[in-house]
Order: structure tokens, then C-alpha cells, then sequence
């Protein structure tokens, strides 16, 4: 039995790099970015027109000139024209290049327009306002966005916008979630009374989901050789296998004898942590050639041996999972704490993680407990939110007081 | 010029009901729920064992008994069997049904097992303990998921449970996203000097991704005839159409000549605020024959006209296409909060969305201001995390003030 820190410590040092792929920028949100993305041009690329109104010289208007007589539109995507008479003006549009010999814009709402002349009607003017210049913003070359981040809405436009149709990101991981129990029997049909349907790998399913990461899932009985037999083949043809029961002390949970007959190195078994004590963690190492030839990545196949009851395994999946994935991609996730609402009494030397409702006030992320009949209450996860973190050194907790969060919504 | 309090309510008081589709509950994630969840039978449905190890009757425990002869296993998945002789036991699996007859659980750590003889080796054991009692968690046809819930993993692990593998589900708007302006050319293009590359129409794509809502894209160029042909069309095609550019005081910005004689109502044209004045909002109303013969839903079409500048086409959708989507689908979105992290002073009347990076200290959220170039600095969004909105009736707000918080992360 290991503490939620050393469980930690042990799982981040097995990440994996699943190598990188090129896909289209627009299939890219939630992907976590594998290259460095520089400006192509300057930006904007050029003196770019950022008012509808009129381009002048500035020096006329500073003379006292207010009068002036349209020689030409620049619309937005029209090469660049030249103001030829410095004492007219260009009308110009939001978009547009500046053109040649003007360099200040006044917006419509401050100008009169009749018979082909402009007349400017305020004194306020500043040399060069409205003028977005050529490279201000960034210079060809500057680094936009940095590998590794996580893309969103945000970077598709940049993206977009430097012309990457195919971007180069982390490569997920294959990944197969399996279920045990002969309890189980699948979501259409109508259980008997000592039986449930199965849910857990469907939870998994969608937490992984959130990730970007697709996977596969399977339903294997209670029986020895057949868990053998399939926990080969799936140590062959994946990178992670998920699995929820089987790893407690039941007569029935062959998982942990299963895995070290097949050579899975246990890591640990056991963490000190009320729900999803009985968590089963390990790897098993593979020879290039004998998985990924010619792939100099994805080594090992990472076993996560989680508990069968459904709160267990959704907070292992989010407390453990989560952040071996967001290591392995590369992805720093800023820790998020979160004040607890009322006082909590937990008697126990496990790290509890407590499910609770979040809000908001005034700035302040508030966490109330929400109060379940353990981790076989699937249905209190509707209720709540997210998970705090209580550590094993003390029973009591008072309201006011910050813990570490864990989010699910 | 209208307030952003009006502009919002304006919006708010424009919901559509796109009606309700059934779709399979595994790809219902982000998904709004437009049905009540209910239990199916009781949760747990049984008695059931949360430990594994050995079922007794409490009375002889009670009486002083410690030795108890196994009669047989409980597994999970099988039928309940008998507790026979009362002074005897029966070792059980977690998730198994209790066996008839038993009452109180013992964890095999508890207990030596020696020739079929169970002995417990504690005295500290309380009647029924480690037995999930039936009917403890939600009784049958007890509430688990109130409609117009979004649907998460946690949910996912629900409707697994009692059956529902396809789940009703509020349907989606039919989204048109357009963009404008002669100077845009495709992401695959090369741009001459005075064009640059579509990004806003992604942007959209990938704001609305995240709410599960799938779009279509289209460019027209700034050719009024053209326009109006497109989007008579795409009125009639769609339920939204969402614009970019096009809406300002240019010689080309067309679009609100455009809608008004395709007959759209304009319910406002500008707001108060920076960046994103220029945003025009109207709908075209349909008799449902003309649109969606059959259907009582859909009768509107409804247009947001987004100014054309990246970062206010994209705070435009986050604070106004959002929150009309979620009130469309019957989701109630609780307001976040956060504290300024500095000084800032802005002089001008109107409300100013405020780039921000985010972080989280001791349960505060905190908001750091990202400065940008104004609204033409799409590279900006990258470093900042969300927006917040101070309001248009003061100009100095200081660090340590608490603001609506429009996260995009």
C-alpha cells in the first residue's frame, strides 16, 4: 500500500511518447500541438487600414487643411494604390492595404462627403491613427504558438492564419478499456436480479473522449484462462489497457495473478486512498521489433488495474490517467485548488477524495460536499461536480480551508 | 447603439427550440438531455456485498461465535443462494447478491481461513455491515437525471446503467457559417501582399464544436448581388447563420443592406463595447409550411452579423452566440467570476471585453490582463485564457475587483 504521492510519482515517471502524426488543422482542437508555429509574414503584412473612412497625408491637415478631394477607393483586397496629390484623399476601407503616400486615417463619422470632396469636421486628429502598421503585432519568424499546447478555438485561427492545412500533433495512444464481472450484462438488455448492466467502460469511454482519445472496449468473464488469453493479445495490440474489477481480494479477481504470469511488471498495488483503494498499476515491456517495428517510440504497454466500483474507478481515471496522458503529450496542467464549503470529518489514514458541487462567488471557486453511500453510488456523480483532494494527515476539515480539485465537468 | 445588458436580452428573448432527436446515449456527451431520467429498479437492485470475504448471520457472531464452517461462495453474477445452517457462512464477492439468510459481511482481512473453517479474528464487527442495502441509493422510478441536464461522463455511467442506449436529446441548429471580404483567400493559398488567409470562419467552427453543434462554411465575395442570391438561399436552408465581416461602415459592407431586403428584421446593429461594436443580430421569420413542413419547431431563422475583426467575431460568440445556444437548448449556465490581477484604466463609454491569462491561488481565480494590439491581434488569444467584462459606467478598475468571467479554455 503506497500514498496518493508516491502512486503519483511512480505513474508520471511511465509516461510514454506515442510518437506524432500530421492531420488537418481543423481535426486539431483538443490535440496537444508537436511542432512550433512561426509567423509566415509580418503581422498584419502589411499597413493595414483598421477604420472605414478616408487615408490623408497628415502633413495638409496639420497645415490646417479640411477639405479633401477624393481621388480613389482601397478596398480590402485590392492591391495598393498611391495617393498622387498629397493634399487629396483615398477612401479606404477596414481590411485594406494603406495606400501609397497616405498614412492616416479618419473614420466616416467624422467626415462630410459631398461632390467628391471629404471634409474632415473634428481638429483631433492624431498623425497615423487608425493605421494598424505592417508588423506590429508580430515579425516573420516570431514563434505564434509553442509546441505543446493544447489547441483550442484560439490557435485554430492562428493556425488558419499561417496557412498550416496539416499540423503535426502527439499521437494518441491505442487504448483498450475492458470490463470483468459476471454480473455484467450489456445496456440493452434487461438484467436479471443479480445482475447490472455495465457502465464503467462507457464512463471511461467518454472520460477518454475528453482527451481526444479514442478507444476500444471489450468484456471479458471471470474465467482464468480466458482473461489470459485475451490480456495477451491486448498487451500486443495496445499501448494502455484500462481495466475495471478484478484487482481486490474476491475469489474471482484473477487480474493481478493474470498480469505477472504474463510477464506485467506491477508498479503498485494499492494506494492509501478512500475511493478506488485497490488500484493495480504496471507495464510490461516490449522489444521494438516485437510491437512497433520501425517505430522507436511505444515500448512498453501501460497496464491501469482500476477497481470495479463506478466512483472508484472515475476518480482513478481522472487522478492517475489523466495525468500520466497529459505528461506523456507534453501538456503542463496548472493545478487547480478550490475552498471547501462546510466542515468534513473523515477518520481515516486514506487521502479522501470527496465528490463536490462547485460555484462561484466573487472570485472564489467554493466546493460543497456532496454527500453519496460510497463508491458504489454511481448516481451521486450527477450531483456533483468535480472531486477535492483531502490528505491522510488529519481528520478534520474546516470549512474555508483550500484542497486540491479535481474537475470532471 | 445599444447596451450590452440589452444587446444580451435582446438575444435571450430570440431562443429557438430545434426540437428533440434520439441518438445512441454513447455519442450523447455535451449533448443536452431532453428526457427524465428515472431509475429502472432499485439501486442497488439487491442486497448487495462491498466486501469481499465471508457472509455470517450477526446473531452467533453476537452470541460469541468466531468459528464458522463454509458452506459455499456467493459470486457475483450468480444467483443468491442460501445461507443453510445460521451458524455457518458462505465466502462472498464484492457486487455479488448477499446471500439468503445472512445479514453482516466480514473482509477476508479479518479473517483465517484453515480446512473449510472461517475464523474471524476481530470483535469489533456491527450488524450489516459492508452489505449495500437494496433500494439504498435511488428507489425504482426515483429522478437520476433531470432533464436539460448537459450530458457528461458522469452521466454516460447512468444511462449505461438503467438501459438507455438511446437517449433523447435536444437536436441541434442547422449552422451556416459565412465569411466576407475580398482580401480573404483559402488556408491552402498563398496570399498576395495585400490579402490574407480566411482564420475567422475555423475560429467559429471551433467554438461551436465544443458545444457539440456541427457547422458548414461558405465565403462569398463582396459582390452585393451575389450576397443576396447566397443568403436567400441559406435562410431558407438553415436555422443560424453566423457572419463575419461586412457589417461595419465600409463602401463593401454589405450585409445590412442585404438582410434588410431579404426581409431579416434587424433587432439591433452595434453595441456599446470593445471589441465587437459593429455586431448586427436579426431573424427572418418562416411560417413553418415555407421551412420545416411538419415541424412546429424552427420557424425563425436566426443572423448574427459578427464584426469581421478576429478577436471580436470571437468574443461576440462566446458572449452572445453561447449563452443564446444554452438558453435555445434549456441549459442553465451559472456565471463565473474572477479577480482582476491589476490595474487597469480604460477611458471610453463602452463595456470592454478584457483579454486575460487565468490562474488559481489558494481557490481564487484570478485574472491577469494579456495585452494585445486591439482587434485585429488574433496571435493575442493564444496567451490569454478567457475575457473579462468590465462594465461601460466607470474607467479605473483596480486589482482585487471581481468581474464576469467568459472563458474560452
Amino acid at each position: 500500500m503506497i500514498s496518493v504521492k508516491e502512486a503519483k510519482n511512480i505513474i508520471l515517471n511511465s509516461i510514454q511518447n506515442f510518437g506524432i502524426e500530421e492531420i488537418p488543422f481543423i481535426e486539431s482542437v483538443g490535440r496537444v500541438l508537436r511542432e512550433d508555429i512561426l509567423a509566415d509574414r509580418d503581422f498584419p503584412p502589411f499597413n493595414r487600414v483598421s477604420m472605414d473612412g478616408i487615408a490623408i497625408d497628415f502633413i495638409p491637415f496639420k497645415n490646417g487643411q479640411r477639405d479633401f478631394k477624393i481621388e480613389g477607393i482601397q478596398a480590402a483586397g485590392s492591391e495598393q494604390i498611391t495617393l498622387e496629390n498629397s493634399e487629396n484623399c483615398i477612401e479606404v476601407m477596414t481590411g485594406a492595404v494603406l495606400p501609397n503616400n497616405a498614412n492616416t486615417v479618419i473614420r466616416y463619422e467624422d467626415v462630410t462627403i459631398k461632390n467628391g470632396i471629404a471634409t474632415i469636421n473634428i481638429d483631433e486628429i492624431k498623425d497615423a491613427q487608425n493605421v494598424h502598421p505592417k508588423g506590429k503585432d508580430r515579425k516573420i519568424g516570431d514563434l505564434l504558438i509553442k509546441q505543446n499546447t493544447k489547441i483550442s478555438a484560439a490557435e485554430i485561427g492562428v493556425l488558419a492564419t499561417v496557412g498550416k492545412s496539416l499540423v503535426k500533433v502527439a499521437k494518441q495512444a491505442k487504448v483498450m478499456i475492458v470490463s470483468t464481472g459476471d454480473e455484467l450484462v450489456g445496456v440493452d438488455e434487461i438484467p436479471l436480479a443479480h445482475q447490472i448492466r455495465r457502465s464503467n467502460v462507457f464512463t471511461l469511454v467518454s472520460l477518454l473522449e475528453r482527451l481526444q482519445i479514442p478507444s476500444e472496449t471489450a468484456h471479458i468473464t471471470d474465467d482464468k484462462p480466458i482473461l489470459k488469453q485475451k490480456i495477451e493479445t491486448y498487451l500486443k495490440g495496445y499501448d494502455v489497457l484500462l481495466f475495471s474489477g478484478a484487482v481486490s481480494k474476491g475469489k474471482f479477481d484473477f487480474l493481478p495473478q493474470v498480469f505477472e504470469e504474463l510477464g506485467v511488471e506491477k508498479l503498485f498495488h494499492k494506494i492509501t486512498q478512500r475511493p478506488g483503494k485497490p488500484f493495480w498499476f504496471g507495464l510490461k515491456e516490449f522489444s521494438n521489433t516485437d510491437k512497433h517495428p520501425g517505430n522507436q517510440y511505444k515500448k512498453n504497454t501501460i497496464v491501469f488495474g482500476f477497481p470495479g466500483n463506478p466512483i472508484s474507478t472515475f476518480v482513478n481515471c481522472l487522478a492517475y490517467f489523466y495525468p500520466w496522458y497529459y505528461k506523456s503529450v507534453g501538456v503542463e496542467v496548472e493545478e487547480e485548488t478550490a475552498i471547501l464549503a462546510e466542515d468534513v470529518i473523515f477518520k481515516s489514514n486514506l487521502t479522501y477524495f470527496l465528490q463536490v458541487k462547485l460555484s462561484y462567488k466573487f472570485g472564489h471557486l467554493v466546493a460543497t460536499p456532496i454527500t453519496g453511500n460510497g463508491s458504489g453510488d454511481l448516481v451521486s456523480l450527477v450531483s456533483a461536480d468535480a472531486f477535492i483532494q483531502l490528505p491522510n494527515d488529519k481528520s478534520e476539515f474546516e470549512s474555508g480551508e483550500v484542497f486540491p480539485l479535481i474537475r470532471y465537468r
